[in-house]
């Protein structure tokens, strides 16, 4: 039988018309076309130099696959909820009266970028360190902080990603298992401590998110009972978010979840209590980026379930602090590969312009790390009027994605790709291998301490990442 | 100048390699494609047959482009906005306790179709004119009941759209001009009155929303203020929704809009009224449809303003009542032009089939009348869930629509076309020129009195409504 079939093949090949296809450099493709022929080109590009005998050593180890497949499934397992809004210390111990938590890899005070020590001087004049911002920045600058990434201990922040101990977190549990991850209740957009701002508005905001939006927020989160966060990106994706930039669908999803609870209340609340409650529902309608938060609280949960398989070459975290771009890779536990975090392809706010950019910054990547954001845009058309470029390369940046990706998630999908599965699991090694690098969008913060956000756009993670994680991981095996 | 750039372009005719197009019917591309060369096709076909004298009498008239710019211009400059909720009576005073209005052309009780006959079962058994459906049967073929379309009272309702003189309507109003619509409230899927169901949870559910939903909605609406009826669509245009069977995004800006209303409530309300007003939320949250009779009211206060253009060929109603399926034009004021209502091409719900299913039905098609629903498909890939077909011919049939309108909807955008405007403005001329027939995706309700609805599907408006309506124009002119 295998023999007839394997006959008729052959005859197909040889009566059939030949097809010309070059592979890599154009020189022969070019050639070719000269003489009339039109070659199917094929995009290729050698490795990165320097990573041949790794990546070599981790096609040859038989671990590799298996542990890929096992990191994937330990993600895929994940159902993460948010089920309830504490304040920071007490979510995360850690968190003493002068320790801040940050986005990104480690970093010092010394080598933070003009936001990053925005954000922070804004947290401690919140917590009541220093009263004037030049006091805040005496107090860092003699030692008086300590830093400590947000990843370290089960959390994410979006841009700067500063976390102090009196600011309310939402956490987000696993239905199926003990995972618990942390995140930030949203500001919105303009001049926000994220985005390095630290003026009394500021200020006054976060004081008001800490008295009413939280605990009215909390109380409405549950009553309702736990909010399914993976059916409410899933949704969102069908309705034109692609999950890091775009959340207006999520944001609406979000509040219809929690809707009824807002209007009900506590029993026996009082009339500044629906005053409260109304404030909370206007301010979250306000800020079509409320649910970001979330989805990185979601994302982390999922990621942090695969943070540490022996062999697999699966990316589980990429971040940045403003000064450095870092991954890490579930074959290689909590060992960061960081390179200088990359300027964004952006659009600009008003006057602003690549001038005012600081470099890339926040744990919102950790949305692209299960498939989302840049690696989404065919899911959310709309998305290049933030990011910039066009409908069509929204299309060809998820398609792209798929080349350094291991599978396609089950649930969050691109309609307009006929609802396939966005491309999930980014492999270190394919990286490297292809040149591809994966794609984030981003909002771009003003790179002078206090400016606040400046626009929005678009960024590749650094092959450096991927070159040493790939090295490293040979190295293991 | 002008002589150098002819000659130029004359040059590059003579010098560029020939193109070979063919038009119509395929006899001589195919005979070209034998010989080895392949030509563009363009699909052509000739107009409808016995037309061709109406459409040269229409061409040569010098006041028909006018009057189809002043048609869209009036249309065009509605502003729809919801403002209040009031009982179908009070907004419609010819609604006597003996009068029903229903969707679609003119109808008499005799030649209704089972679902039309099913919902006007229910709504007489719901304002007390029978007790038992055979009471109300008998009631209806003893000529006990006045029927009337909604279209002739500023009104439309989808489906069987029976409106009846208890029930609550949505008032929309024109924030630049004098104009209003109604619509009644969209009552959920399955088994309701607009699919033709009449069991007793059907009318329990509307006397429901004739002494809650309505009242407590109507409240919020007024303390919430006008809400602005063409912003929500585009919105929801950019969230995925086509305006007709994909209402999630709308339904949850229009939640978003009243959310904090109802949060807020009437001044000193009770712990019931705190109940009656979570209940609302959920019953809208529970239903994606709610907002679709909020879109039809807007697209109704829209096509109203060009009602009567003498010489205009825009249609301005599209509507079945079940049996007919009628049109009608600018340029011929009230009068319809009928046509039988056509099967759809559906998917249908559990061990439903095409056996099941009542043709067309519904004044919904004044979705696709202002370039919604099957016009808007490119939009909203996921509708194709609902309906049928694939992303790709979603987005075919949005582009085939721009083939018979005149123009592209300044703020209604398929983010996927490059945010270009959504066809709009369908010129009967062009439909039975082209042979394109107005796309439309429709719910499917059963043939049976009492089913309520089997599945959704597409369908086409039949030609034979616009060739009657260019012959019509032409004898005007």
């Amino acid at each position: 039988m295998s023999t007839v079939v394997r006959k008729s093949a052959i005859d197909q090949l040889l009566s059939a018309k030949p097809s010309l296809v070059t592979v890599g450099a154009d020189v022969l493709a070019d050639a070719l076309d000269a003489q009339g022929v039109a070659p199917t080109r094929v995009d290729w590009r050698p490795p990165v130099v320097g990573c041949e005998r790794a990546l070599a050593t981790i096609a040859a180890a038989p671990a590799v696959q298996p542990a890929n497949r096992e990191a994937l499934r330990r993600m895929l397992a994940v159902r993460p909820q948010v089920v309830d809004i504490i304040p920071a210390h007490e979510a995360m111990p850690a968190l003493t009266e002068s320790t801040f938590f940050h986005a990104g890899p480690p970093l010092t005070w010394e080598r933070a970028s003009g936001p990053m020590r925005g954000a922070l001087i804004g947290a401690m004049i919140y917590e009541g360190l220093a009263d004037t911002p030049e006091r805040a920045e005496r107090l860092a600058d003699s030692g008086g902080i300590s830093l400590q990434p947000c990843h370290h201990h089960c959390a994410v922040g979006p841009m700067a990603g500063v976390i102090s101990r009196s600011m309310p977190v939402f956490v987000v549990r696993d239905r199926d298992g003990d995972g618990v991850a942390y995140a930030t209740l949203n500001e919105g957009l303009g001049k926000v401590l994220r985005y390095g701002a630290f003026a009394p508005e500021v200020i006054e905001r976060l004081r008001w998110m800490q008295s009413v939006l939280g605990p009215v927020l909390g109380q409405a989160l549950r009553r309702t009972g736990p909010v399914d966060l993976l059916a409410l990106i899933a949704n969102a994706l069908q309705m034109g978010d692609e999950g890091h930039n775009r959340h207006r669908a999520g944001t609406s999803m979000f509040l219809r979840a929690i809707g009824a609870s807002l209007i009900e209340g506590a029993d026996g609340s009082a009339a500044s209590a629906v005053a409260d409650r109304a404030a909370v529902f206007r301010f979250i309608d306000g800020n079509d980026y409320f649910v970001l938060n979330l989805v990185m609280a979601a994302a982390k949960l999922m990621v942090s379930a695969a943070a540490d398989v022996p062999g697999s070459s699966v990316v589980v975290t990429m971040a940045r602090n403003g000064t450095d771009f870092g991954i890490r890779m579930a074959g290689t536990g909590e060992r960061w590969f960081t390179a200088p975090a990359p300027v964004i392809d952006g659009l600009y706010l008003g006057s602003y312009g690549a001038k005012d950019a600081n470099p890339d910054i926040g744990d919102s990547a950790i949305t692209e790390t299960i498939g989302l954001g840049g690696f989404a845009m065919a899911a959310s058309p709309a998305i290049v009027g933030v990011v910039g470029g066009t409908a069509a390369s929204a299309i060809e940046r998820t398609l792209a994605m798929y080349e350094i990706t291991l599978s396609e998630h089950p649930l969050f999908q691109a309609p307009i790709l006929e609802s396939r599965g966005l491309p999930f699991g980014i492999d270190a090694t394919r990286v490297v291998r292809t040149g591809v690098r994966p794609q984030i969008n981003t909002g771009i913060a003003g790179r002078v301490a206090g400016t606040g956000m400046v626009g929005a756009g678009l960024v590749e993670a650094p092959m450096m990442c991927f070159a040493d994680a790939v090295k490293a991981l040979a190295e293991n095996l």
